[in-house]
């Protein structure tokens, strides 16, 4: 029992660099995808030797499924349809404001990476089944399965592809945008508009 | 002049053969993507030789390009914007029923394909700088884009991530779930459901 000191200094030290590994790992896999990162890459990122990297991680494999585990904020999806809409849209307000790399490399790589597709639909799937099961009212998967649709579509559209207008666009505005969109894939009534008067009660 | 008819059916027969290397070509790059279609595999696939693949096309990059060349049904998006919503309607469901290999295997590429994410970026921008010419209202040009946005997010959903509820719903059944979505978008007044009397005239 020698050297304690030295002994939780060099623990401390290799947790800090497997995490910028991590790190660097994260942030190639999310703009370069699966197959255009190389250990060698995020080894320089992280100023690493790329056997480090290997002996920390075995394969580039194993270090993409650990850059890519984040825990996702995902919507709880329970209660009406009117809760069940503000948690979609509380959800697509936090991924357009901070998408963590880790989830920004599972997407990009979700159209080339086996391992990475099958991330996302498990993911997405969980999701919809969750909404699923509290939408009222017919084709409740298919329409949990177009809100999942178009969150995507909307963060690879921003993030990944960077369209005009969408790519600089306030995250509480496209919220705002798509307020009807969800309220109406959920089946819940429409907030009124300020200053809206139902006819029938002047 | 000698052997006319044969030279004719040689070209032809040369014209068949390339027609057949790109109808390999579109399937492998929509199913894998860019960088895991090798021209071996195309080749094998149309029954020639790897030799004349690159002798036709001279580079995977060149294949990609002439593969994924396709004439896409754009929206006109002209007119008022019930029409606008009506033409991006009737586009996204000839996509949904139909949509062609060429244009899968640039959506499949396209996030990890830097050719591939110009063409998808540049398609769309097109596509929505006419839409935004044509929409009234603040924030046209993000409107625009979150149409294309959702569009894509649908089509990958289904095609792609084969999610859930969108694999195997029908085309028309999607289309009339998304109504409400792209009608908000472009500002149109929402068609009055079936039997829907307004209020104030009875």
């Amino acid at each position: 029992m020698t050297e304690p000191k030295q002994a939780v200094s060099r623990s401390e030290q290799r947790r800090q660099t497997e995490l910028r590994i991590l790190r660097a790992a994260r942030r190639s896999f999310a703009e370069h995808g699966f197959d255009r990162t190389t250990i060698r890459a995020v080894a320089r990122e992280a100023r690493v030797n790329p056997g480090l990297v290997m002996h920390y991680y075995g394969s580039k494999e194993e270090l993409f499924v650990r850059a890519t585990r984040v825990e996702s904020a995902e919507p709880a999806a329970e209660g009406s349809p009117e809760q069940i809409a503000e948690q979609l849209l509380d959800a697509l307000r936090t991924k357009l404001t901070s998408e963590p790399d880790g989830t920004l490399a599972v997407l990009r790589s979700m159209l080339t990476h086996p391992e990475a597709a099958r991330g996302v639909r498990e993911a997405l799937n969980r999701q919809h089944g969750k909404i699923y099961e509290s939408l009222p009212g017919e084709d409740a998967a298919l329409r949990a399965g177009l809100t999942g649709a178009i969150t995507l579509g909307v963060v690879v559209g921003r993030f990944l592809l960077e369209l005009d207008g969408l790519r600089d666009a306030p995250p509480e505005r496209i919220v705002e945008l798509l307020e009807p969109c969800v309220q109406s894939l959920v089946g819940a009534e429409p907030r009124p508009p300020h200053g809206f008067e139902p006819c029938g009660e002047p």
